[in-house]
């Protein structure tokens, strides 16, 4: 008689990945070509495509290896038929994810597009792939008939807060004094206790550039606490007040109102390897374009994060990220604009130690909200133990088992005893098959924040991009206390690089900057290592700061050219070119300056 | 190197229950007394005691019968050692929960609480009992520190909105021209795009009298579109004034602010059988008190719903709710008073008929966001077919098969072809064993709303009942097109009670109201049959109605009593005493008026 709620979630588990399931040992090199035409995926006749989709995935599960091929147009996906999963993504939002392309125990599979466009609609997660292997996304975009950010035109700062012209594309009501972003679908009519309505929330603003199209000249990020909406009132027409004094813009710049969540990232690849981007574009998406974590050889290829239309912002948050995985990361030849936080990430994720249970047991805690549910730790794991303070590596220890109590605490228990000196408030992170990491010949500009944060411990190469970035254009970070961002490079070059005009925001001290947090024995802590900065040209608009490093050990600074620009107006502010605090072997050549 | 992600919501399903789950068959009659002071269960130390907690219920998982029990005094349950779990909670919100008391698979078990306090803190679910048999709570009250909702004291109503000031049990903040309910915890210091904030969101309000410490005369539900938080201006102190032009209350009630959210009933039963309550009393929930689904035999006596302290409010929603529960339901001596919505409503769930797909196979949705996930259809199980806009049963079928697709969409195949009648926008739900429903020697009083919602085929006596309800003191309901709960008593009997000046408010037409959701075909539906309404005590403030029929074949009213009051100023409006439309077998005999 019981089994139901509990059968739910299984069902829950093992259907929404009905996608593609197959991990067949069969040996053929050869794809089956699946045309997506026979399974009723027709282009461009407005119907939901997303049942005939579940079909098609479903017959390639039969194959060793397919392709999935589409014909040229726009496919329209509704959420009506996605599968439901409950998946912890990090640095997005954990969930249940109504997805359309669930992808799981799927191997060697294309998605070969045809430079279709595949159009999201609604609440949806458009790719997630899970425990697959050999997957390849081919020539085609993503995009949302319905941005989970909106953007308004403003008009004028006054007493009472800013005056703002929502732009057509992005439906609001103004409700009982609450400027609220809703969906296309007609109002709900009858409010009760329990009604949840189509809404679109924003919980923070950035102001961009309308003529520039980037982040206006030192904008900055207007939060507010969790809200769904804000105070406004409505002025006719698609004219709001915004009843918050102190929030001032110019007239004519564009504001982007950003979602209270990262509920939709664009791809989501999991505990999978062999991931391949190829001429792919995602206009938009609901949290990250990109999330990779703990997976195995990612390259992204001749890709573009960029907004579509008329608007703004392409994604919401971070246009590529990579948490805790291994092999190789390549980015190259890819065009990142416009997305409302950095272009990558690519770090590991530290756990709190909150209690020493006994000699050999601990238990630790995950702490920032966005990696609850990151389940990293596995017998015969080996981990580092690192001062919570300092950031100082000082043992490593082999786990022994795991002991799970929710998705932030965990018990582990290791191998041998745990040296007498550890301490509530150390962390503790995988020593793992460290990427390396190549980020060549791409563009990345004019979103919010920075371009790259190297936190990588393998080889990491920058070379040949271009960036035009409001922020620092790289930036090494890692903490155990905010953020708990492994990080720590320890062999980075960053040559032939253009760096235009950067530093025209508020996020970064410098345009190379390191910002690992180490708040304690800074005199011994050497956090990055053996970073060599060569033949990189600097295009800047003030003297502003070119490298500011802290706690790194090895660093050359050899052969880069400055140019001085007009582009924006010079900072009010004395500026040092080179911040240099607490590093080792440092070798500044700044003699073509 | 993949199965992280499933392994994670695996093992939360796996461990989110480890608390019980013997279901064993030794026979043994005599209970295992288990000392919870034995686990470090200590009373009014201020300690969380949830993980000790866990020790004792899984060493009572070893036990055939057993009966944990508690020193007298306060225990403090915290989030931090919680289990988690995805649950789908009818008529309450679906979520991963954090639950405290997880029971699974349990038989054979009695929490009793020696009078203890059970206070919770933080978001969390106190408890779910899934999959198990024979559980008895008894002599424990479960209490929050902070509510999910929050209560002010009216001050004035002016041109901008209402002035109110905040009580101090109710901390909150207004930040950036939003009135928003935080937790007692120091405020997050830094804002960033993916914060969360502790926010106590609220998104409806509703006016009680201060000193009758029940729902103001007619006060009216103040909706909102979904927000956290009110537009709003702070006057220094607890005082802010809410601007919202139109809100407007009596100065010196009370107004209190309801979460918009049912995410933490207090008591979650679900697919399970023979539990009791028995002198347990619930202070407060996010959500129902006690919400039974799928369940068989369920008794609650000498149970209290009310709030503590000097609150207004119990309970944020329905006191009691059961949902497809099978053998009995029996509300025993309890007082039901204050809490946000309905003493209780038993009932079953529709599906919609959304696509016809082959002569015997049909797609089907849960409608109501509350219902999604509630998967009652099997193989084997009877259903009925129901006309969607007259509610009348036109066939019966045997389920073959079903493949859920997702937690809204089910197709279902049955044993043998459908009529050919069926339409797109018949409902369709489970034949089960109704439960008989007794509901005696309670009082039910000051809530928000009706009384008794009796929508259950099982016989179902209401007798010796104490009503003062805002609303309808019992309401006949059920319908297909926005509740989508199934109802129609066939056997009601409703003798010995006292009305007690009911229908101050605004939540039904009639002391006795039926509100089936009949849209056509109103000469020919009879949804509820064979009512019985005798002896009772109707003591009435003016000439309001005291029994609105509609759609009914069978119903006698006899030796009933009305007794004038002054309790409350008569309505402004004609009422007629009996309104009976579209019945056969009426027989009113109102004689003893």
């Amino acid at each position: 008689m019981f089994k139901r709620t509990i059968f739910t979630c299984s069902v829950l588990l093992a259907l929404a990945f009905s996608g593609c399931s197959s991990l067949k040992n069969t040996d053929s090199s050869k794809a089956t070509v699946i045309s997506a035409a026979d399974f009723g995926l027709i282009p461009d006749d407005g119907i939901d495509d997303t049942r005939a989709l579940q079909s098609a995935l479903s017959v390639c599960r039969n194959h060793h290896r397919a392709t999935l091929k589409f014909e040229k147009g726009q496919y329209d996906f509704h959420p009506e038929f996605g599968k439901d999963i409950y998946f912890f993504i990090s640095n997005n939002d954990e969930g249940l994810k109504r997805t359309i392309f669930s992808l799981n125990e799927c191997r060697n599979l294309t998605i070969e597009g045809t430079d279709s466009s595949f159009m999201f609609h609604g609440c949806v997660n458009p790719f997630i792939v899970n425990n697959s292997e050999d997957i390849t996304f081919k020539d085609f975009s993503i995009d949302f008939s319905r941005t989970f950010h909106s953007e308004g035109i403003i008009l004028e700062n006054n007493e009472e807060g800013m005056d703002v012209e929502i732009l057509p594309d992005f439906p609001f009501t103004v409700h009982r004094g609450t400027l609220l972003f809703t969906g296309h679908a007609k109002p709900e009519e009858k409010l009760t206790t329990v009604s949840k309505g189509e809404i679109y929330g924003s919980s923070h603003m950035l102001e961009f550039d309308t003529k520039k199209r980037e982040t206006a000249y030192m904008a900055r990020d207007f939060y507010f606490k969790p809200i769904t909406g804000y105070p406004a009132r409505p002025l006719g027409g698609r004219k709001v007040r915004i009843l918050v004094p102190g929030l001032k813009g110019t007239p004519g710049n564009t504001m982007v109102f950003g979602p209270n969540h990262r509920n939709y990232p664009g791809f989501v690849l999991s505990d999978s390897s062999d991931i391949r981007f190829s001429n792919v574009t995602i206009h938009h998406a609901g949290g990250m374009g990109i999330i990779g974590q703990r997976t195995r050889n990612i390259t992204v290829d001749s890709c573009k994060v960029t907004p579509s239309g008329k608007r703004m912002l392409s994604t919401t948050a971070d246009a590529t990220h990579f948490v805790n995985c291994t092999g190789f990361i390549t980015l190259n030849n890819n065009l990142f604009e416009n997305q409302k936080d950095d272009a990558t990430n690519i770090h590991g994720i530290y756990v709190q130690v909150v209690e020493k249970s006994t000699g050999n047991k601990i238990l630790v805690a995950l702490k920032h909200a966005q990696q609850f549910g990151f389940d990293f730790l596995k017998p015969d794991m080996k981990v580092e133990l690192v001062r919570g303070k300092s950031m100082i590596t000082y043992a490593t220890a082999t786990v022994k088992s795991v002991n799970r109590i929710n998705k932030q605490l965990t018990e582990v228990t290791f191998q041998k005893a745990l040296p007498d000196s550890i301490q509530v408030g150390d962390a503790l992170a995988e020593i793992r098959d460290y990427p390396d990491v190549t980020i060549s010949n791409n563009i990345i500009r004019k979103n919010r924040a920075r371009g790259m944060l190297l936190n990588c411990r393998g080889k990491t190469i920058v070379e040949n991009n271009t960036f035009h970035s409001p922020g620092a254009a790289i930036l090494f970070e890692g903490d155990s206390f905010f953020w708990f961002e492994q990080g720590g490079v320890t062999d980075c070059v960053i040559r032939n690089n253009t760096f235009d005009n950067c530093l025209f925001g508020v996020w970064g001290k410098a345009v190379i900057d390191v910002k690992a947090g180490i708040r304690e024995d800074r005199e011994n802590s050497r956090y990055n290592h053996n970073v060599l900065i060569e033949n990189n040209t600097f295009r800047v608009y003030d003297e502003g700061t070119l490298l500011n490093a802290y706690c790194v050990d090895g660093l050359t600074w050899r052969n880069n050219k400055v140019e001085k620009t007009n582009a924006y107006p010079a900072r009010d502010k004395k500026f040092k070119r080179f911040e240099i605090n607490y590093c080792d072997n440092v070798s500044i050549d700044d003699r073509t300056e």
